[in-house]
């Protein structure tokens, strides 16, 4: 069975890429990174239920405190408040800088050593219009990268199956999937229950009403 | 005065980037990253006695155990054995998977965050013989994937002055430049003295030969 790596937040969007991945005929290896983001514990913990559920052949779990030193955002800065999602204008200050090559790099090393053929990602269009490593030609410049500096008899595949889907479509695909989503969390503030506010929050749920799915996760405002 | 930021190893190759750049009317923040490598107590001594040589104006410490985690070189996995310079074909053993993609990451990271218009690399033409991840094709993919991957107003500039030189080339420059060969460590083996047979230590030697220079630090064989 080919082997994908699957870039495995704990959030519902890769959460859906893993379920993805599964259905394509792959077997999974999990990377997961702590990289100082404030929901941390939370997300390992829906990271490493998704994929014992899965029966992932692997799970990497990557903890580095570099983003966190560098430093510039929200998300990993406790100095900084998460703003609102009606709060933002431009790219949102939960960016963070360059951090999907950070991730994909690690997920790229892991795919090279043990042979896998794919690297999955759960980014999409909604989140590009703020963070510019989610944009198609971001991810389709680092193929280029992955191709010309990895061993040549490598050939590692990145794919991004939501790049151009909103994310009402991967909670349609997701809820087709049967994905665990009680299982995913999305908050950028808190670990229990969800703000239900923060840019995170509110995409999810909008996307949930608009598949017309339930969202099984509490949150505590809205 | 405007901000490069150099991947500082240690090594002389990094060594002579960051002289260059200072040539170049740069101040210096000086990215060091630990990441399981054999010498690694060495190469921290060294790199952070240049940046302090260099009157850097930031030296950031990254260390990180998920290249070590991933394994697949003997450079981060203390099983495998380094090889001798004549030794090998194709890839070297010495080869971590993707790991300049790594470094970079980390170093467009901190450059956006920071403001800083250019990354210094002190790779170079010897070692894309047997790297993947040290040929000029991958770093203008690289550039690419910065150019899309960071904020609009960012310009960040890849700069690999030696990626078509070769390691005598550099000899030579950092002679010129007055970098100080006594601070900085190439050894894959031992951190006192060098080993003097490893690929790094026979590049290393025959480089100081080849420009006429005095290699100022001991070996032990050879």
């Amino acid at each position: 069975m080919p082997e994908a790596v699957v870039l495995l937040s704990g959030g519902m969007d890769s959460a859906t890429a893993a379920y993805e991945a599964r259905e394509k005929g792959y077997e999974i290896a999990a990377l997961h990174t702590s990289y100082g983001q404030r929901t941390e514990g939370k997300e390992y913990e829906c990271a490493r239920w998704l994929a014992g559920e899965l029966d992932a052949a692997d799970f990497l779990h990557v903890e580095t405190d570099h983003l966190q030193a560098i430093g510039g955002s929200s998300l990993t800065d406790e100095s900084m408040a998460v703003g609102d999602a009606d709060e933002k204008e431009g790219i949102p200050d939960t960016y963070v800088p360059f951090r999907n090559a950070n991730l994909l790099s690690m997920a790229v090393s892991y795919a090279e050593t043990r042979g896998a053929e794919a690297i999955y990602v759960g980014a999409h269009t909604e989140d590009f219009a703020g963070y510019p490593d989610c944009r198609p030609a971001f991810f389709e410049a680092f193929q280029d990268v992955v191709d010309t500096g990895t061993r040549p008899e490598t050939g590692i595949s990145i794919e991004v199956p939501y790049v151009e889907a909103s994310k009402t479509e991967i909670a349609e695909r997701g809820l087709e999937l049967g994905v665990p989503y009680g299982h995913t969390w999305s908050c950028y503030r808190e670990e229990a229950p969800a703000c239900g506010t923060c840019d995170s929050c509110t995409y999810r749920r909008e996307a949930f009403e608009n598949a017309g799915g339930e969202d099984p996760i509490e949150y505590a405002e809205g």
